[in-house]
């Protein structure tokens, strides 16, 4: 029987899950394990600057593919660089594989004092065990014997959960022998569920519609973790009600869409929006992921009897029926299949008021309220948007995206200094997809801060070193406005290291004057105008920086209004430091 | 009674362990915590450009002070990201106090999805879980009540362990009132062991010494570690017999003490060390790390029954007797008091070979065989240097020091990247040692490699913004070559992402006249030679970078020898590949 090395079958069957570039950072326990990348036709090794960075990259291609990543650390040191990373991708419920080459068995079992452990007599398993709360499976192979088995079931759970998995391959096992003939059988990556729970959900859902005479559908990101957006978009059209999205779900119903109503988050959301989804007599949650960062501070209060929700396995009917094991994707595709054409309630979309006027409209400065709206004519279809915690992530939900736009955002995990690495792979990703000619494309566009780029801006030599196109807007408000909004506004705390951002291009290894030419910067709106006209800047064939100059004391309203929720005392301490806030009356605070 | 707010209480306890400088990031769990810092008088906040940062420059503060370095978080995210600095200190002994501001009580014990939580009816806890292996004592507070005294319990075990500790504040109890009078009881930091222990083993020890012909002592990093090196110093200077040293204690003892040997790594020691130290009938190791990295791959071999040795909190002698509860600190001290001047043997300080002259003593090329001797020549009494891991950590056991110059190196943990961030915890270090007039400021030196100042970089922006003054080697050899060496020398994972560091300074906000007269490049030894002349290489008044261009597949003898004690194979591998290896026999390997 032909064999072939456990390494070679790890990343046969890793490449069979859809993935073709591995990203991370080599070490002495993991160099001969990453040989194998180079033996699997079509698969490609990307090496990172660090392996935090390395982990949101893999975060982003996963994302940005809709499918899953992956990231290879070394034992100990670079496991724990990257586990901040996992533990985001966890919460996201973004499917990335993590492989660590670890120490030979003889090192663990004889506890030897080799580099990166812990102390003496070291146990080596003490970094898995740190990661164990942020994966769903790991596969911990101590032999061959049975290796491939739990390779396939840690790749079978990344997808079917929807989060992480760990792979941990011991250096002395990388080329040990495994039957080759098990490449052969096909992987399932599906949840395939309960059909009888899918059906009978399914059931209840469509007589809950039929007997409203109001519906709308809510629609949150979780949806497109479990990769059933097509669903999702087929049911609103065959329904033809009012959609609204959250921060995070932003796009996956376009902003252009006939039925699109706008960005539902309670408190912090705009005008009439509110009013207009209360009016429902049912609404169908779909892959809601309520963090208070996704949902104006928990402000987004809906009654259990008007709501059916369709979270990724259980399907809820007006709080009385549940159904589990009804994976969210089969559910949605039944209710497609099922829906009668003829019998469901026709309701006409809510007309919301025009926007208000701000009071700082007539600044020739860059504000807030006009820069998200002006970022939205600069958009284009299939255009992929990355927008950092911090102003971006609460800005870009006032910019009215064309359509085919995708957005993405960490708002639940809310660590800044992932959407650089992130955007990094998601260049990566839609190279990919574009060879496959699976899309067109397409532009990465990350919106960044300058607080944020600081933590993980080496990444930026690799989009150079890669030859990769996307633009980067830098806001440069001198620190950490997000922060300053929420405590201490002129404390040194809430300040970083500055950069001079004409020169990173070039440390960055960009030929100066090549650097020259993709360096932009606008103080003004008028320069900005400017900037966003110039052919590179909306066609880049190299990496572009764009750095945004603003007012280190000026906030997207929805992040003040979101922190006002947390009541009186923060409207107070708000408008006490200088930022202007609306007024929430004495609502509750939830903040402690 | 007069209350205080139990932040206030942290950071008035925090300052009396001698700390002056508060490294980390803001995060909105920390921000109301920190505002506490700014009412310590002589306490000051520092920020960093990311946690992992933060967390190496703690640990490098923490070894220059040889007391404690203190870094905050916000919970989940940056407590995670720091995660692999602070494990580092665990397994290097360095006292780190981490702080993490968490969610609130109510948070926690409603298991809210606030932002950096992981899924749906968050534990808030599981962060603090993942730490656990990696700190030798927490205080997880929950309550106002008994929080002094958790508090202060962690402390002491942070110098008494000499590992980090942790201290998780929910943000809600940050203004608490406690008692202000609690502040007066001193802290005990202090391990004092048992007495009679104490007594016993030093009773032994002299016993041992008296009875040998030719003793001689091997001193290793943990006596730093422990806060012994002026008790040792006096030790080696009573006794006065030969002195050697590992590759993580170089410099304890002065290069140019009258007793000391050398650097005895095992095999890859210097010709002459090993046959000296082995001709001993009795060796008085104190404060021993045996990694594989600071032993030579474990081949630094000696007879227990002609060992005695000084760990950390116990002595064994001969492989007899062994006494617990004897602090290191303690023993050396009593050893220092109760050795007699006479009756204890006399012995020659052995003299070693001549240094083999090397085959490429004749290139113009800046070589490895070259670097550090001529290094040894730059360094100045009171510079503190720090060797990043790869070529700088094993190259520089080969520079002579002059008298009082310091050495730090992570050479078990060897996570790349913590240097350069060390360096700056350096310098803060030494401004605060400078001020209160402890020892002259010194210079921090630090020598690193492109390819781990690409993981770090960042914190070269707040050497500048802190207006420091390091001189950073920057070894650029086109990749990890520490990786070359082990394994698949021409693979592309081996290569990195490349910077030009002419930008660097600019970038990261010098002026650019000031950054091009601070900056130097050295392609040849010519080159090198003149840069290193430049009065602002010798005298820094501002960050100096000097790049030195070597070659990819140029590596220390020790470092390929130390590869080579792997066995036969790892020999002909780095051959094969074209590196110039020292025949080790057929020595067996520890690798596999």
């Amino acid at each position: 029987m032909a064999t072939i090395p456990l390494g070679r079958y790890l990343w046969e069957r890793i490449h069979q899950c859809g993935i073709n570039h591995i990203f991370g950072v080599p070490g002495d326990f993991n160099l001969t394990l990453l040989d194998h990348i180079y033996d699997v036709p079509g698969l490609s090794w990307t090496g990172n600057t660090n392996e935090l960075n390395a982990a949101y990259a893999a975060d982003g291609y996963a994302r940005v593919r809709n499918s899953a990543g992956c990231v290879v650390t070394t034992h100990g040191v670079g496991e724990l660089s990257a586990l901040n990373g996992i533990a985001g991708s966890m919460t996201e419920q973004v499917k990335v594989i993590s492989v660590v080459g670890q120490t030979s068995r003889a090192m663990q079992k004889n506890r030897m004092m080799i580099h990166h452990s812990i102390g003496f007599a070291p146990d080596h398993q003490i970094f898995s065990k740190a990661s164990k709360d942020f994966r769903c499976a790991a596969a911990e192979l101590m032999s061959e014997e049975g290796a491939v088995e739990e390779i396939d079931r840690v790749l079978r759970e990344c997808f079917v959960q929807s989060r992480p998995v760990y792979i941990f391959l011991p250096i002395d096992l990388v080329d040990r022998p495994v039957s080759a003939k098990a490449l052969e059988r096909p992987l399932d990556l599906v949840n395939h569920g309960d059909e009888k729970a899918i059906e009978e959900a399914a059931k209840a859902v469509i007589e809950a519609l039929a007997s409203s005479k109001n519906p709308s559908i809510f629609v949150d990101c979780l949806v497109h973790r479990h990769q059933a957006v097509d669903e999702m978009r087929q049911l609103v059209d065959k329904l033809a009600i009012p959609v609204y999205s959250s921060n995070m779900s932003k796009g996956i119903i376009d902003d252009t869409h006939p039925h699109y109503v706008g960005l539902f988050n309670g408190l912090p959301s705009a005008p009439g929006v509110e009013t207009a989804i209360q009016a429902s007599d049912l609404v169908l949650s779909i892959g809601s992921l309520p963090s208070d960062t996704n949902s104006g501070g928990f402000t987004r209060r809906m009654k259990a009897e008007n709501m059916v929700e369709i979270d990724t396995e259980v399907v809820s009917v007006k709080g009385q029926k549940t159904f589990s094991d009804a994976p969210i994707k089969a559910v949605l595709r039944k209710l497609v299949e099922q829906i009668p054409l003829d019998g469901m309630p026709k309701v006409a979309k809510p007309q919301l008021p025009e926007r208000p006027t701000e009071d700082d409209i007539d600044s020739k400065m860059i504000t807030q309220s006009w820069v998200w709206h002006r970022i939205a004519k600069y958009l284009q279809p299939q255009d992929v948007v990355f927008g950092e915690t911090g102003t971006a992530a609460f800005g870009i939900p006032d910019t009215t995206f064309p359509a085919e736009v995708t957005w993405f955002t960490q708002t639940y995990y809310g660590s800044i200094g992932w959407a650089t690495p992130a955007a990094f792979g998601s260049e990566i990703a839609l190279a990919d997809l574009a060879a496959s000619k699976a899309r067109a494309r397409g532009r990465t566009v990350l919106i960044t801060g300058d607080g944020s780029l600081m933590l993980t801006v080496q990444e930026v030599g690799n989009m150079i070193k890669q030859k990769l196109c996307p633009i980067l807007f830098v806001i440069n408000n001198a620190g950490y406005t997000i922060e300053r909004v929420i405590h201490g506004a002129k404390q040194s705390y809430n300040d970083i290291v500055p950069f001079d951002y004409r020169h990173m291009l070039p440390f960055f290894n960009m030929p100066e004057a090549e650097a020259k030419k993709n360096f932009h910067r606008a103080e003004t709106k008028e320069e900005l105008e400017e900037v966003l006209g110039r052919e590179n800047v909306k066609a880049p064939k190299t990496v572009q920086v764009v750095e945004v100059v603003m007012d280190a004391m000026d906030v997207p309203w929805r992040l003040s209004t979101q922190i006002a929720t947390r009541g009186p005392e923060a409207v107070k301490e708000m408008k006490e430091a200088g930022f202007r806030v609306r007024d929430m009356g004495n609502a509750e605070g939830f903040w402690n």
